[in-house]
């Protein structure tokens, strides 16, 4: 349960009836992702009242959560000092973020007023590649010394904790900052004060790389159930953590990039109401130019086949049935496979397995489809027994090599290291519907025999 | 990180080589989620030689990241006193999953060997409808009072938190168990001894039903970055938690359900691989006919306009371009559009501002589209300037109509309370070819004065 439509229209009221003391006491007990979102909501010179109202902690938090129009307002409109403030209580990773979108003069002032610390931090942050483990981790991380006793521990957490992503999982360096092992907040709770850390670290520690991909990185925490996980260079220097709320969004992050490219799209930096029509245009154009040009075959293969259907038009009549029904049973297979191979459940070895599978689905589907399509045509158009049986053969051989295709193709790609989701539906409809045009078509003039 | 093909292999050599010790030796260092996977790929009869080598904590954690067939194997082979241990050392949550999945003369002797209060709680989290709240909390959380100190917390946490889902987030609840606050373990730690609970605790907390939608759970943890969720009774009574671990599993099995809806099948319950031959041609076969027989609506238009084809049979060659052009740039809209409404970013609210979107961005592509196909067919089928125009109006016509049905169906289908997934491509390419036809055939038989 989040904050509820009427609760936020009750505080915008008290916003438009500039009753600041009872907001200002309101929102200090409000949520940092709720105070954002009505902060979005509002009129963009409301938003720095209502910013300078929160308690110094919270503002920096609700800071954050903004959008990065309303960052950008509320840093051309406040002091120099309150702009250190802001950037030394943000965490690294969201630091660097916003420094990523926004215009260069404003980046500049902020790099102006950083600390040479921060602003080292965030030059060395924005080397990572894009999407890699480096690009999303965080160096607020609570780091220990193997020779620590667990009381040594809690001293050090209780007086450096306050600002850590996480306490919960504790890092063990040695003196050349290298990860030696990991202990929870709860191994040390349920030891006695004098035990020292290196007898209950855990030394086989699951970490990444800085340049690991976040899509890793993000089936890592899954399959271990983990809170946060520790990246290392590549001398195995601890330099930050990951924190699973940051997987959260990268998993949403990466299904929706991949909802977007199996739709045959270049992925969105932003949301969609955020994106400019001409991104949008953009983003899209490229692969309809591509499909557009590539469904020629099929169109080229219509008109080799021109006397063909002059003499038996009818033969027209089940081009869509036939095309649909085949990039259909494709796209089901496909969309399988590729989604097998993002999480994981499938590799390039499983190839055999899977085209075996298929061909059998391809089989049964095909049989029941062809068989419902004769009696149902047989109806619809008596007396054009040979017609219907052509397009029945057709759509069943149809089904199969789809269904195979469909398996296949994405492994294929996977193999040449190219995205197995290029080869999702509207590739895969483009190349099926070529095939079954082609076999529909000799078919029928073999079949009927009508000279071709 | 995860364990290496390498380690995995030498140590099937160790099992094969009955060097148990060695190997009993190596597997207590090793994390539970490697142990499973290591059985997972021996064969039957070894793998309970090698569970029972496993230290008894360990193996109850192996035990949960068991595959249900291995689960099912162990039980059948161990005594009732091993299979007590287990059972009471398993999350509710985990004993659930498996109960659900696992044959009735098991599941009766695991409820018979259970303690009364494990068999209450199963017995009551198998009645939680699938996908809620309910059916992915667990009961193993850490309760406070409002009245207790720091002190006595952590007393508390020290004595009961060993098998607790998690100890970093404490629930305040008073003598009914209703939900009064929620308290950090990092805020316990960073306060002196003697403060009350109640003085530090979050009163305003984010919390759940049992009823809720795992779905709109997950939606929560994204948005407030949570590490676990309080879920309650219609008295607001706290009857478990949700952990961020399994919010992860959750949005990974939602996502693939999403896919596999917008590629016209029923989800399936298991792994691609783990999901049998006939239930995948089953989950396939219904939205294929239907399809099938939706195709053939474009059939009865085609058929509708054959004299005009037959006269001229270089029509016939456009269709599928004009079809996979119409049929790509809708699945585009409407996977941003769906995907959009998955995860909170558009509301029903945002109707008016997706079709003004979509109208300019379909006008952008629709004119680069015929204007690009218009000069290419010209070079290609010279001297048909006519037929061409026709068929690039069309696209241009096909491109804006999809673009704005592919945005505006599945935003209708929500306010039907349908699943918007249902308007993804296939069904949509479907009812965009249909209009695509009506459009192209008759521009055709008027602007060249065809006689249909």
């Amino acid at each position: 349960m989040s904050m509820t439509e009427e609760s936020k229209d009750r505080l915008i009221d008290l916003v438009n009836a500039r009753e600041l003391k009872t907001l200002k006491q309101e929102l200090s007990d409000m949520n940092e992702v709720d105070i954002a979102e009505l902060l979005g909501d509002l009129p963009p010179e409301r938003v720095l009242v209502i910013f300078r109202l929160l308690p110094k902690d919270l503002s920096s938090e609700v800071f954050a959560c903004l959008e990065i129009e309303e960052q950008q307002h509320i840093i051309n409109s406040i002091s120099d000092r309150e702009l250190v403030r802001i950037i030394e209580d943000l965490a690294i990773d969201d630091a660097v973020d916003m420094v990523e979108e926004l215009p260069a003069s404003v980046v500049k002032r902020i790099l102006k007023n950083a600390t040479p610390e921060t602003r080292t931090l965030i030059n060395q942050y924005l080397q990572y590649p894009d999407n890699s483990a480096g690009s999303i981790m965080t160096a607020e991380y609570v780091a220990l010394r193997p020779s620590m006793t667990v009381e040594e521990s809690f001293a050090y957490i209780r007086a450096n904790g306050v600002d850590k992503e996480t306490i919960y999982t504790c890092y063990v360096i040695n003196e050349s900052r290298k990860l030696e092992g990991v202990v929870t907040l709860k191994d040390l709770l349920m030891h006695p004060y004098e035990t020292v850390v290196r007898d209950i670290m855990d030394d086989d520690v699951i970490c990444a790389l800085t340049t690991d991909d976040q899509e890793a990185v993000a089936l890592d925490f899954s399959k271990y159930d983990l809170l946060a996980l520790p990246v290392v260079d590549r001398e195995r220097r601890l330099v930050g953590i990951v924190t699973v709320d940051d997987i959260v969004d990268v998993m949403e992050q990466e299904a929706t990039e991949d909802f977007e490219k199996m739709a045959a799209m270049v992925p969105s930096e932003k949301s969609y109401l955020k994106t400019g029509v001409l991104t949008l245009a953009k983003n899209r154009i490229v692969w309809l130019l591509v499909l557009m040009v590539s469904s020629t075959i099929s169109g080229m293969i219509l008109n080799h086949y021109e006397t063909t259907f002059a003499a038996l038009p009818l033969l027209v009549s089940f081009i869509p049935t036939l095309m649909d029904t085949g990039g259909n049973s494709g796209s089901q297979a496909s969309t399988m496979v590729i989604r097998g191979l993002a999480v994981d459940d499938l590799s390039l070895n499983d190839l055999g397995r899977v085209i075996w599978k298929e061909l059998r689905v391809g089989t049964l589907c095909g049989a029941l489809l062809a068989s419902i399509n004769f009696v149902v045509r047989s109806i619809q158009f008596p007396g054009n027994t040979g017609v219907i049986a052509v397009v029945s053969i057709s759509m069943f051989i149809t089904v199969v090599l789809a269904k195979t295709l469909g398996a296949t193709l994405p492994m294929l790609a996977k193999r040449l290291k190219l995205d197995p989701a290029l080869m999702a539906s509207p590739m895969l409809t483009t190349i099926v519907d070529a095939c079954s045009m082609v076999i529909y078509f000799s078919l029928a003039s073999h079949m009927l025999r009508i000279v071709g």
